[in-house]
Parts: structure tokens; C-alpha cells; sequence
């Protein structure tokens, strides 16, 4: 029986609230163990009124830089050893946040490239289905050019008309079957233009697609990201 | 639209972890809204290294109280204005720290003997499926009395090899359909000896029993919790 004691896991979160919950829900499903005491301490802060991180990129809103600063102040004061972020778009404002924050970050979109990277079949060409912000940021093309992986993005309109109504559907609360059928024809178009993965690269996304709508594997940013901590935390177990 | 300001949700959890994920899913869903924006500020300190509540009240295990007041001062340090606590047995011990958190608690127990003394038609008789330390500390039997409605209980063979035991697959994660059929199978028991709502009194419990597989009412605890606290929150705020 695996228990740990060193690491506890501070995730940065209410970007959005629903998706917290799901990446939440994530960690514990991904920790080995048959009891509640084999599981990882956790501490969350779940801020919804952190302004929009894509509002921000675009020019159109305010800086969420303090809030993520402050939120990562209150992780630390909790006694977190790690933070997680599950939000793909918030990972724009790491370089600003990582040298204040006082902890190490594990950053979900690197874990990401490295896990596709080391897939097998190789993977050459990956698709990404995430927030205007985030594709703007490049946040994945800088990590996937570092492992060789090409990356194929939706046309502008299906990035506004198809992927952002989604999201926006999911962030309200009423992701039903054409929310579905939206995300799923936007990985399509990913899948014909030759991605042999598609990147579910916004916390909200697998909320409202399902894996077997999509003809090709569908990376799951957060579980890789709770995968990690979860390896991490093993890791710190052992060197206690 | 509607956004709330001045409360800070404090979630006492990983009672257990699933349950804790589980429970804040069910807060954001019963918060209206429409963007992240409208959500709560929830700050959870879940902690799957509390001692095992059952063993606690049994006298076959320490005393969790320690964990639960440092648990409530990590909330309180990070600026909750309420605790909530979506672990039915740990509410045995909240009179043991209700003077000592400084934070108001909102009572889960509570909360579901004033749910079921309001509906419509009226509940005379009411099951409860919990974990043996639930069922022996008396909690759901000192409220319901206040509110007039009669328990019914599982007999001790029901209580130990179909509650507990599903109880148990639950927290291992290891939950499947002969899960689903031992707490179905209990709460058949209960209805036919006149309950006409069963209790999930276990936060495990939801996780196990789909609804539909209960003839009456299922009434989750957590999900009126999450509503307790929504409303309390859009009182403050009005007051703020």
C-alpha cells in the first residue's frame, strides 16, 4: 500500500469552477490506493472571479496576473509543495507568476508535449481544440516545436463558431448533444488535415466531447497533468 | 446575473477524496450563473489522511478531531467565511470543534431533516444508508426527531455486509454493477418496512446508487448542502 506524506498538491483553480471539480476528480481516480489515507493531501483554491485569461491575451479585459499571484500566495500559506493549474489559457501568465510564487509548478501543456512525444506510435501531427487565447499565446506550439510534434489548428471560423460557442456552452452550464456535435466537427476537420491526436486543450473541452466521438485519440491535457503530480509526489514519497 | 462578493466557501474534505470532488461538482452545478465569473470562491482542504471516522466512533481508531480543527484553520487562514464538511460521520465530531474554528458551519445533517420536513407530500418515514459509525452516533435519528420524521434502519447484517461493503468498494475505487446491487438490494429493505425516501447517508453513497435504482426518493446530502450553501451565499451577498 502506497502512502505519502511529503507532497501536498495545491491546485490553482475556478478557471473554470466546473473544470476544477473534473481535474479534482482526476487526481484522486489516478492515485493508486484502496483506502482514503493511501491518497494525496490536497489544498484548492478555486477562484471564479479571476478575470477571463482569453479576454486578457486578446487585449479586451483585465490582467489576471494578481489573482493568480495571490491565489498561489494562499496554496503556499496552506502548505502546498507543488501548484497545478488546470487551465490551459492561465499557463500564458506562468512566466509572469513562477518566480514569485515560491513553489514549482507543474506545467500542464510541457507534460503534455512530453507525453506525446514518447507515444508509440509516434506521433508526427497533433491537432488542438482550445480557447482563442490559448492559440494566439502559442502556448503549444512552443512546447510541441521543442519535442518535433506539428501541430494543425482549426481555421478561424471554426475557432470562433464551433470551439469558442463550446466552451462558452460548457462555462454556462448547458453542454448538451450540439455542443457535442460542434466539438466533435472541429476535430474532425483536424483529423482530414492529418492529426493523429487531437489536444482537448482547454479544461472544458472534455467535458463536452467525449472520447468516442473522436476518430483518433483525444489528449486530455488535465489527466496528464494529474498523471504527473501523481508521479511526482511518488517520487517525493520516496526520498522523504 | 447574479455574483457573489463577500462569501468564501471552506471545504473541510477528503472524506473521501472522491466524495470531496464530488460534492464540489454538485456546489457549482447549483450555483446559477452563467460565466466562471458568477461562481463561488471555494477554498477546499482535503485531507485523505484523516483517521477513518467509523474506526473513531467504534473506539477502534484515533481520534480525527486534530486533523478537522487544523483542517478548519487552513480554511480560515485562506479566508473562508463558512465551513462546509460533505463527510456524514466526520459530523459526529463537530460539536467537539464548532466553539474552536472561529467560521460558522453549516450543518449537513441538519440541513437534510429540515429538506425532508418540507416536502410535499409530506415524508412520515425516512431509510438511512450510512456507514455504521454514522448509524451507531446517532446523527440522522437526534435531527429527524426534532423534525418529526421516524427512521428506519438497516438490520445489522443489511448494515455490515451490504452497506459497509459497497461503502469500502467505493473508497478503493473499485465500484461496479455488484455495488450498485448491494446498496439497491438495502434500500429495497427499507422501503418495504414503510420508508418513503431513503437517505444516502454516506457521501460514498451517490457514487454507488444511481437514483433510478431506488424505488422513493433518494435524498443525497451533499447536493442539499451545495443548495444551503448557494443560498446562504446569495443572502450575504444581498446583505454585503
Amino acid at each position: 500500500m502506497t502512502t505519502y506524506t511529503s507532497e501536498i498538491i495545491g491546485i490553482l483553480g475556478g478557471m473554470g469552477p466546473a473544470a476544477t471539480a473534473d481535474f479534482y476528480a482526476k487526481l484522486v481516480v489516478a492515485t493508486p490506493g484502496s483506502s482514503d489515507q493511501d491518497h494525496l493531501r490536497t489544498v484548492i483554491w478555486s477562484d471564479p472571479t479571476i478575470p477571463d485569461r482569453t479576454e486578457a491575451l486578446l487585449g479586451d479585459g483585465p490582467d489576471p496576473t494578481p489573482w493568480l499571484l495571490a491565489g498561489s500566495r494562499v496554496l503556499r500559506e496552506a502548505g502546498a509543495t507543488v501548484i497545478a493549474i488546470p487551465c490551459n489559457t492561465a499557463h500564458a501568465f506562468v512566466p509572469r507568476i513562477e518566480d514569485h510564487v515560491g513553489l514549482p509548478i507543474v506545467h500542464m501543456i510541457g507534460e503534455v508535449a512530453r507525453h506525446l512525444a514518447t507515444l508509440s506510435p509516434r506521433v508526427h501531427t497533433v491537432g488542438l481544440l482550445a480557447t482563442t487565447g490559448t492559440v494566439r499565446a502559442g502556448l503549444y506550439q512552443e512546447w510541441l516545436d521543442r519535442f518535433g510534434v506539428r501541430l494543425v489548428l482549426p481555421d478561424a471560423a471554426s475557432q470562433s463558431d464551433e470551439v469558442m460557442t463550446a466552451i462558452h456552452t460548457v462555462k454556462s452550464g448547458t453542454c448538451d448533444a450540439r455542443t457535442t456535435a460542434l466539438l466533435a466537427h472541429a476535430a474532425q476537420r483536424l483529423t482530414e488535415r492529418g492529426a493523429q491526436a487531437v489536444i482537448a486543450g482547454c479544461t472544458e473541452i472534455p467535458l463536452g466531447l467525449p472520447a468516442d466521438t473522436v476518430d483518433v485519440p483525444l489528449v486530455d491535457p488535465a489527466l496528464i497533468l494529474a498523471q504527473a503530480l501523481v508521479r511526482r509526489a511518488r517520487t517525493a514519497n520516496t526520498a522523504a
